[in-house]
């Protein structure tokens, strides 16, 4: 903290007008071939398009890094804001911006006074940057997931890390051990939502646990949670696919495949057979109303069911069921503190994330990445861009 | 543990039906005097009809105690047993069912083996008998509110404890100092409600709170808060004079009265406006769904809405707003462990609950009493019968 | 709970006498050979010798079980009490006490109102047989393993599991899936002891972690960290062969040699190395006074010095290190509730302690594995006794 | 946080050098009379002398405020870097250093971009500013105490804020609202420390609890334990002067003079016939070996002894009774995020502290302010500057 520590801050520093009235800044025509070393990215608008941009490549300030992104997993989200525009009323996509969150790559140049970093360190972007003020509650009490003056990268108005050339606060960078590809490094984004769900959880050794959902979130939740120790695991989803890929992962999770038509207190039945044993814990991966309610019906008397999974604005909660168990709700938004232990996990081989990418496309072709992860016929867990 | 802990249980030893076949047992015609002697109590019946009844004077065996009820409040699900023979789908009135369960007495006599207790001691009664067997996980963790194989007093089939002459096991009585009244000893049943929902929901001396419902519960939680440091406290409610009430128990709370017509976010607008601090914790003791919605409204990030009060069987949760700002959900059922403590803060003087005692009635009068505690015109806070 | 409950305690049903004084009771000859159904068992006595006994076959009562026991482990503290003759002023051998409770056998004869067993059932033993009485605080409120009145076999004065037959509370029996053998039935119970460690030590996914000490507790708690998800993982001891070993059952674990004359400051440091980021939680294991600073000092400001070991009496501790590091320092004692878990995580394979038995010796010559157990130029991890 | 975040820190900025190779620096003669208006202040040496200093009146920078201290309570540690010269291996007093940190004033002049404060604005001095760096662990986690850049006023090298005017960082000010006043904002500060220790002791409400020792933290622990809902609370000290002042500050605390013949065993024993039920913490505020062991030997099973006191570098510890017993033992150093709380639980009156202060002097008369401090006999508690 200096003089000048609240003078400006990372909104202002990161203002996303600055590229979009940039003179360099252009949308690339449909199919035309960008050069190798222009800074595209892919940036979706209001009107549901996604495509190409050519942007300028940035210069560090003081205390920042610029990074050669080197791989870029696809988020739900990033698919949502395309398609959709908005998640809830604060997160509206009002103007052309970039995509991308799930980032990895090389640092090629570093700012003044940066010291940490040298051209060629391999590291992780935490695409959120709170402000890092000491009269910032949440960032002064370290659960900076609550900066309310927090960047995130790709969240409007904020362009994203999905670009070649992306500028970052040194601060904000994780290093990468040469035993984590930039692919891991990518997905350590992902494990640290699941990760801070399962430190927040209460999750411990032993503990008998439900899965809800085998998409990219909840398998990598079941991921982290084996290597928590967690044990029996029932995993749910409502494609058999999707528990095979799960049992793969993890030889010794038991699936219970969801039919449309069951009541959630039927399904909650199959998955405590299954389980064999009282579940204490459920990791709710979907933000399903329907499979929230399997997951109550499924605990234990003081149990709890932690919701990592978005979903509608409002939903029905079985009220009188939850109070006579004395069962916890809790959700999980976003993460803090997670990224070192991630990749502390993946590089001590506790946690092995490489199986979860089931598609790649260079940089070039981002825009068919997105449609790839945005068609559930494909079957994609993650899609990733490299470059 | 004895060679034969496991042949009989509570149920066998607390059957109603020893009560009910008992050649002794009668209804008592309205307006019938009884004799000063007689084992009265007031029981309700699938037909909604309340009415003492005359019952024989047990006889304790051996671990057994009988104790002179002397105190016993009116506690809500008291009358919603009578006037809807019913709470939930498990406990439900098909027959004559003994009524009370907040009570404390005098011992009177003594079964074989009982060495902690004499005559003439004066004793908390807790109505939750569990089963206390370590093959039971409940009873084994600690958390014996959860047993499966429970006798709780007053709840279908159960007989409750007001009555004069009330049988129970001797491990399961509390002793009442000399400076703790009857009167209090009774109210630490409520008590023991809201000390439970203060020790699980994390509640810490300085912690800005909400308490939600200026009835019995929510006094009492506003009691046992203050006790416990909370500060600042806002209480809300539909009726000024149970604010004002508020006041006079705990002058330096803050009170919102909620306006029928307004929105729980403009409610939580109000509430956090009275609180001048973001709020951490809230004590939800109505159970209505609007409430739920302001208190969850008016919780910082991170907040916890602890849930006591009892209602809908279903209930629409602002789902996206509470994974936004990860606010944890729990709720209390019964207690387990909390009657030393309620004794030991009323004998202290931490909590001064006497003022929560409105109206009082002779044993002969419980009818009386019930139709006072049933008519929200009474402005009644507690309602004890006293013999 | 009935109504003889208070009647008569675990101390009176196991009441060592009834085996000392019974006519059947005696002392094998040195050499003898036992018949092969005759109850034999190890017992020591305050001359500090250690020798076979024949006692009668106990006959289950109501709510016992007889087991034939069929794997017992030698724990150091079996070696204790033979050697020294005492743990501590409230353990102290008085006379003929039997050995051994880390078991785990078979069901062969199950008393009256014993329904959960049937002849030939597969049980691990929990030795420790607390009261389960209400009034008792440590039962009533799950923290069991404090009861002041538990029997706990082996301890003097009640006789131990390292028998052929051993009568036992049908409640305090664990199933063993088949999947569990009577050999890991047996380690069960040293690893409830590492279990219980690391539930209380706060142990959680990721968390880096020192282990002192790689003796069978060590060891057992390496292995059950790492299925908790600590990472990364350094082991201390004073023996390469007990460090290659851990190396074995663990890869990943990073390993120090303990120097003799090294201090716990130079030894910290070389922990802090190895590990390369901050430790957090040390599991002491050895009870030793300069392995517990080494401990001390390893850890990161706000760490945890969790000691599993037991030692001298009085110890110095690095008092000031602590305060200005807010250092936390906890003791284990026994377990609680920790034997359902162990189980399961032996069965699920997240944890394989197998490979910790390094030597089997028959009943008849459970002397000789006493000998191997107490003599440490054997480099036994677990003896276990086999029948 | 901006692009010049990681050029200079706290430590450059509040450089003590820059104040005594300031010209306008000078020690004032014993007797000498400053001026109304000039920048004085308390300052010890290595030579362990204390005499006033004048120093320039600092002007602000940007994000800096100019406080007109008000009121400054001396603690034992002031006394002690003046008459010892260091505490510990790491705060030595190696040239002239300023006292002080226990301040309350207010706002005179503000920097650039400080738009929090206005002139005239009354606060709490927080003595304590981290670098509140992203990349520090202890600043990014919420545990700011632990920050290894921290400049914490009155520590060696930097001078404190017993002084005319301080120049302070505007985040690190807490608004003092207009019933609590300057003496109570000073007084906020070993407030802090007591709260800091009851949050992370995790005292509740009802909780059985010992206070070691009657001194200032003694006493504001027990105010603050109080206020915490503990029920009953013992406390100790070696003058029954001070235990006299105790039962006046909270009337129901129960005393117990500490002998200074008897064992730690017979003061565990007078203490418990105190309490008369089990004690769950003690906070234990002398750091004296004895008394720690006094407070062990006190607790039940599972019970926790918190130290806030300081003490010899190296202590013995009962170390068998706390395994035998899991006695969970804690430390405090500073606080972090407790000042806010201090001041509402001040300004809601739960804690009156004002009683704490028995002598004032204004700060023209600083150094025998000092004198009185550090002389028993003066039977001081807490000793404040005033201005």
């Amino acid at each position: 903290m200096t003089s000048t520590a609240t003078e400006t801050g990372n909104a202002a520093t990161y203002d996303p007008r600055k590229v979009l009235q940039h003179p360099q800044f252009r949308i690339l025509a449909a199919g035309e071939k960008p050069s190798k070393d222009a800074n595209i990215a892919a940036f979706y608008n209001p009107a549901h398009e996604i495509h190409l941009v050519e942007k300028p490549r940035p210069v560090p300030g003081p205390g920042q890094v610029l990074v050669h992104v080197r791989a870029t997993g696809i988020c739900g989200s990033d698919v949502h804001f395309w398609q959709h525009g908005r998640i809830g009323d604060s997160m509206v996509v009002t103007d052309e911006c970039g995509s991308g969150h799930e980032s990895a790559g090389e640092v090629v140049e570093v700012g003044e006074a940066v010291t940490q970093w040298k051209v060629g360190d391999r590291v992780a972007i935490e695409a959120g940057v709170p402000c890092s003020q000491p009269a910032c509650d949440a960032c002064r009490t370290g659960r900076y997931n609550a900066c309310p003056d927090v960047v995130f990268f790709s969240t409007p108005p904020f362009h994203g890390t999905l670009t070649r050339w992306h500028l970052h606060p040194a601060q904000w960078l994780h290093r990468l051990p040469n035993e984590v590809s930039f692919e891991e490094g990518a997905l350590c984004e992902p494990l640290a939502v699941a990760l801070a769900g399962i430190e927040r959880s209460g999750l411990r050794l032993g503990d008998p646990l439900l899965v809800c959902g085998a998409g990219p979130i909840g398998l990598i939740s079941l991921l982290s949670a084996r290597a928590a120790g967690a044990e029996p695991i029932v995993i749910t989803d409502l494609f058999q696919s999707r528990l095979d890929f799960a049992k793969k992962l993890v030889p010794g999770v038991r699936t219970v495949l969801i039919q449309r038509g069951s009541t959630s207190k039927e399904q909650a039945e199959q998955i405590k057979a299954a389980a064999g044993v009282p579940l204490k814990v459920a990791l709710e991966c979907t933000g399903v109303e329907s499979s929230v309610h399997t997951a109550v019906y499924s605990m234990k008397f003081g149990g709890k069911v932690f919701i990592i999974g978005v979903g509608k604005n409002e939903q029905v909660f079985p009220f009188m069921h939850l109070s006579a168990n004395e069962i916890d709700v809790s959700f999980q938004y976003r993460y803090a503190n997670q990224y070192p232990k991630a990749i502390r996990l993946v590089a001590g081989g506790l946690i092995d994330i490489k199986p979860l990418v089931t598609h790649r496309f260079p940089l070039e072709d981002a825009i068919s990445a997105f449609h790839v992860a945005a068609d559930p016929a494909q079957g994609a867990i993650k899609v990733q861009i490299q470059d």
